[in-house]
């Protein structure tokens, strides 16, 4: 897989984007609507939050991609439009508006809002920026992901280019993370285009797999969106024959998804609400992938490991704590524990209890920007790894006063 | 139930207290090691973390309630005893030496320890503080109290009164709580003490029973500690006749334990590690006990609700979308969301939407240091409560150098 440098949703063949301040945020200068438009019909799929409380665009999005079929892709930062009684309509009514000015079905237009629950949503200034939004498509990516953010403090954009029988295929993907990120759940607004040429169940699939494993195991602060949602256009342009079976072709879609899926993965850990360092948890040896996802998810999830990672202090026995509750069958007594970073590596606890080490060595890695856990449990083959970020003062700060 | 005014562990008949500074912590002036004695053999009974990673002491106390009989516990603070190699054996000569000041059986003590995990602890100051221990045994428990504390900023001390059998029983406890608190455990350390007659299958029954809607519906930070154990000692002095079966008597006695462990979580919750507001989470009318409680706990364990809370922001979205995310089968949009402070109250969702509040109002009732928020889901009769507090700097300061 090669990494295509500024890269974007455009990347792929077919495919245009802009971003607008449309006027839904009070802030006179940030953009707050998006569009991803695609030149030929797309195969479609969505991966959908397990919140109960659904935002209002992802059941209309779930209706619109009933045929796996879509063209385009509409979102709004700002305003969640979730918990608000007339939410659908007003989602059903951006798709026709924009559907209009495109020129396609209302139903092949994929609809995401992502801010502040349970106020109404202002649809007259969507509208009314919807021809504006329409007349500034470009090449150009980058203002479709600035527009999603929220209280990210980074662009998420990634492209990357493989080949599939014969033919150059192109992944691209924009991200909003940052703060409510947690797993079960399609964890946060990613939407991905490709070029590939696939059926639209294979699609589906492709998608269900690459998530597993990059956006469901990253966690910012445990708790669960209600409008958080990843999705996925194919254009067929790339000219590949179509993937219809589960031959070599469709595996090596999944694993470039899946690799681009782990970069935004992390791209959004790293950019945790006020987070200063990306953790990185492996589980190795698990007995099961279950438990190694768990026992991940549990470490990573930590206030406490969290909060310690902050302050640079090598509190392994607070990992071991989380290893101990994640409800996981785990043999604690097997359990080793390790800090790394770049080539450096200190282990602090072996057979589940404290050995030597030098806490000035663990500190030099505890002090980096990018840590990582490793948890070995000694009881199988399964690994798996978990992305989040340190607990700071500026989570509490951004998270104290959102809605102001 | 009356308060006792002042009232501790040792103001059930036959108690003693004493709480010294043996010189575990660093810190020259904190007390770090409690004792409570029974001058009688006591029926005794405990609850323990569920973390699979268990502190030494609870393995130790475990085998000592075999028999249901108790006449002392030890305490240290600074120092979890969890995690290293011989944490048992140096636990087991605790008690060991303890009990021959005490001139009572080894097996007869119950041991705690709080503190950091996954360092060796120093036994001999613990063993040579031990007559000096023994010999400042005083009817006051608040010495006790103070030496359980590792981050608390307060003493957590109580004893209530009722009668039973035309009998006056005093029911004490003392507690240490703040971070790493959270259900699915004991929840804490607490050390409870009555002059109940009472046969210890059902004592070790009435505790199990009063520690579910109280110690194990608070949550600080999510993290399940390792060390925490709730236990009880009844000394049978209050001379009403032994309770060896469920009639009206038993459920006097559950329904006050109940009560003085309610009032302990309480103030466990409002001394959460940086914490500056107890939060009381009160669902509603839910379809069954199970629902209300988890419910009651994911709202009041999400990081979003209580920074939101700390910054006195009616943000009650984030409610909803805890409720979304509890894992439970719960119609969305029969949803009630108010937030209520002494007398005042204002409602802010109906059926899952968002209703016209006043800011102000909202404000000025999540300014106070006690907020309830009321989740009413309006499908059926059963209630609960959970207890927590608001998520602020001091909690990221706190736990990001805890060991240092």
């Amino acid at each position: 897989m090669n990494f295509i440098k500024n890269g974007s949703v455009t990347s792929p063949k077919g495919f245009l984007a802009s971003g607008i301040r449309c006027g839904i945020r009070a802030n006179q200068t940030k953009k707050d609507l998006a569009l991803i438009y695609s030149e030929v019909p797309c195969m479609a799929a969505a991966v959908y939050t397990k919140n109960l409380v659904k935002g209002a665009p992802l059941t209309v999005t779930k209706r619109h991609l009933v045929d796996g079929v879509a063209r385009a892709v509409i979102c709004n930062s700002g305003n969640a439009n979730t918990c608000n009684a007339d939410g659908v309509e007003k989602a059903e009514t951006t798709c026709r508006v924009l559907a209009e000015h495109l020129n396609i079905d209302s139903n092949d237009v994929i609809i995401g809002s992502t801010g502040v629950i349970g106020q109404p949503i202002n649809i007259d200034v969507i509208t009314e920026g919807i021809p504006e939004l329409v007349k500034s498509l470009s090449a150009d990516g980058s203002a479709a992901a600035e527009a999603i953010m929220t209280t990210d403090t980074v662009k998420k954009e990634y492209a990357a280019e493989i080949e599939i029988d014969g033919k150059k295929v192109i992944i691209g993907a924009i991200a909003k993370g940052s703060g409510m990120i947690n797993p079960n759940m399609a964890t946060m607004l990613s939407f991905i285009t490709t070029d590939v040429c696939i059926s639209s169940e294979l699609l589906d699939e492709a998608l269900h797999m690459a998530v597993e494993d990059t956006y469901n195991m990253v966690c910012i602060d445990g708790d669960t969106s209600t409008n958080d949602m990843v999705s996925v256009m194919a254009s067929g342009l790339a000219g590949n024959k179509e993937i219809k079976e589960k031959g070599p072709e469709f595996y090596v879609f999944v694993k470039a998804l899946t690799d681009v899926a782990a970069r935004i993965a992390e791209s959004i850990a790293k950019d945790g609400e006020g987070a200063t360092k990306l953790l990185r948890v492996f589980v190795l040896n698990s007995k099961t992938k279950e438990i190694a996802r768990k026992v991940a998810l549990s470490v990573v999830s930590s206030s406490l490991v969290k909060a310690a990672m902050f302050g640079a202090d090598a509190n392994w026995g607070r990992i071991l704590c989380a290893v101990g509750y994640s409800g996981c069958d785990v043999d604690v007594n097997k359990v080793d524990v390790a800090f790394k970073s770049e080539d450096e590596l200190v282990e602090v606890c072996k057979y589940g209890s404290g050995v030597c080490f030098s806490e000035a060595e663990a500190k030099k890695i505890l002090l980096r920007d990018e840590i990582s856990i490793i948890v070995n449990l000694n009881d199988g083959d399964f690994d798996s790894v978990a992305y989040g970020c340190d607990l700071t003062y500026d989570y509490v700060k951004i998270n104290g006063d959102y809605r102001t």
